[in-house]
């Protein structure tokens, strides 16, 4: 491996500035997926790609195919790449920060003239933010991996209510050919899938870590509108035996489950247990004891025996809460999504690089879902990695220093010239 | 004292069936303060009791006194009421019992040729439900004793978005001599006011016993519009120890609180802790750790020591709750109101008078305010008469038998009778 391999950075910042201006909302950016700001980010990346001289293309879902040849074009190709919608009013770097690294990595390949024996292609991809947009998840990762189940291309758009097909036609696109699984990466064509990604968390900054190598993507056991219905009644007129209070039900069941986690995190367990929404409805207010209150709660892991040990506290804790505070649970239906391991030769290969180079990285579960999770899911051989980053993300505040960015855009052109080879 | 007095009970169903049936609005029924329902309530009542032939006249604010002559008007004189207006939806009773039980009292009295020697004033309140109409307590009664700070005129009712001159002088009342004073029930003239009330809570009827003799109404601290803050974060790439979680952190306190309200309640306190909203915002969602929640405590006792105790708990719990979570809590302002204690002298004779009818009755604290509390607070001897309801009160489904209001109305006739003789 020749050791002056190094990533086009100039062009990364310049591609960074050149997203944050043209897809400013004013106080943070937001590249709607199919919409607007996703089109610019792509013209802006398909531009320079061609600019350098490398073959691009799109596949029928709108996802941008930026290709270095390799010298065996028959050979599985290396697939780099990211998102580049955002959320509305999100960060620059949450996806974008992916796809230049990639296009950093083959620019710098090209300036030193390596030449890889399998074709080296970024991917950036559609429709990655599935909370924002559409309420299905990687449309854009698995219509390039032919994977999409057709019923998603009717899901709509949460803002605009016109659904996933109608959208990819509106931007020039082919959702009959998607619908077909026509597409340019069938998992059979890809050697490996590397995806760069800010951390999104607080771990390796607080660290002071600049890279992290991702072991997997946690599955989750969650529940999207859980109620729980106790008895209107008069707050003053009301004595404690007569209650039954739904508010106070339900912070009980909070507080308790997360005793639990508290026990299970000190016992070692990896594992995020939150109630996102925690609250009494429309209808509360004072002199009134709550009758009604609801909660999302999201419980992730890498091990599903320690999201299932949540669940066991949970339902132990919802009959006797019921029994004690006269209220009723209705927990509706669990979303459940299994954990996504990345393959263990490409968490192999990123950590061998990383060491090689000298730059300090540690494994890491992920927090969220990432396109990564397509490709692992269609069997292709994925991996991630993550860079240091501030503020979070889906912010305008989340930040990222570029010597990061740089040093993980470098473990990434390595390996990647290693798996080209 | 004759045996044979009882109230005119066919007077009072005929009233409470008129006032259902004028007041209906399709769901419960509605009397707004100063608007066409409370209006055509005391439409009702005016005529029936110039139908009886009693001395019927509206006060400067429009609280209308209904008088049966004693033989000497010299001496202060008894009252009997409550109030004609209700909560939007809400039900029959509420309020309107008491005049009817008033009614029905001073025509039980002429139907057997009873003639007292003080006066006996029956009162129809205006305005009492100040959580639906006019942010202000207890205007009417008030203002019927010549008490009512100036300032409340300019409050603004909350739907109408007009102040409580406005409506006052729409009725066709005179605001302006409210505001100088001006009032037919000096608190010297009156010798003691009882109201009868329905319940409003479940104790009487849980317990099967038809009329309770109020003690007192309990005073309250409230905090109308406490935060708690936090910092919103990735609910999937936090770990436990990076948190700022501010529903968790208000979850563990409700719960912590909720808890020493169980410790003082099998203590004997007579109190009440009420969480009447609980709530993460509208920031609120999936995959965020919520970085803000709020809250409403209600906290009653006809003790404040027994109050107290609830905040010196609170107070306790918040800087151990913000070290351990990373949260801060804003709890605003206090709302404090001072406990009102009924006559002793008026207690003795509700019950001497229930037992001597043999009505079952239990000494018991009252949950809501009533208009009972102005009259106390003027220095006028004050009393309440519960009578068991079904299914609380502000609220459609509201219920109350009519033998139980015959027992209560009983024993307030006879108290009256002697009061007055």
């Amino acid at each position: 491996m020749r050791t002056n391999l190094i990533p086009d950075l100039d062009l990364a910042e310049h591609l960074f500035n050149m997203l944050r201006l043209r897809t400013s909302d004013g106080v943070g950016i937001t590249r709607e997926a199919y919409g607007p700001g996703e089109r610019t980010a792509h013209a802006i990346v398909a531009a320079e790609a061609e600019a350098l001289g490398l073959d691009v293309e799109a596949d029928p879902a709108g996802n941008l195919l930026i290709t270095m040849p390799g010298t065996n074009p028959a050979l599985p190709r290396v697939v780099l790449g990211s998102h580049l919608d955002s959320v509305p009013q999100g960060g620059n770097y949450d996806g974008a920060a992916g796809v230049l690294a990639g296009l950093a990595a083959v620019s710098g390949m090209r300036r030193v003239g390596f030449r890889p024996t399998r074709d080296i292609t970024v991917i950036a991809i559609r429709a990655e933010e599935g909370g924002a947009w559409f309420p299905t998840s990687f449309p854009g990762s698995r219509a390039a991996l032919g994977t999409l189940p057709p019923a998603a291309l009717d899901t709509k758009r949460l803002d605009s209510g016109r659904t996933l097909a109608e959208h990819m036609a509106e931007e020039g696109f082919f959702p009959e050919e998607v619908r077909a699984g026509k597409c340019l990466l069938p998992p059979a064509s890809v050697a490996a899938y590397v995806e760069l990604h800010i951390e999104q968390g607080p771990v390796l900054d607080t660290e002071e870590i600049p890279v992290g190598v991702v072991t997997g993507i946690p599955g989750s056991r969650r529940l999207r509108a859980a109620r729980v219905l106790g008895e209107y009644n008069h707050s003053g007129a009301t004595p404690r035996r007569y209650r039954r209070d739904a508010a106070i039900a339900l912070a009980e069941l909070a507080t308790r489950l997360d005793d639990r986690w508290a026990e299970l995190d000190a016992a070692g367990h990896s594992l995020v247990c939150t109630f996102c929404v925690l609250a009494t409805t429309a209808e509360a207010g004072f002199t009134k004891i709550p009758g009604e209150a609801w909660f999302q709660l999201d419980v992730r892991s890498v091990s599903p025996a320690s999201v299932d040990a949540i669940y066991d506290a949970l339902h132990g804790l919802v009959p006797r809460i019921e029994a004690r505070r006269g209220v009723r649970f209705e927990l509706g239906a669990e979303v459940l999504s299994p954990p996504t391991p990345m393959a263990a030769e490409v968490r192999a290969g990123l950590a061998r690089a990383a060491t090689a180079l000298g730059v300090p990285f540690r494994e890491m579960a992920s927090g969220g879902g990432h396109d990564a999770v397509a490709f692992a899911q269609a069997g292709v051989p994925a991996g991630m990695l993550f860079v240091r980053n501030q503020h979070g993300s889906h912010n305008p505040h989340e930040a990222m220093r570029l010597e990061d960015f740089a040093a993980a855009t470098t473990v990434l052109t390595r390996w990647a010239a290693e798996m080209a080879k």
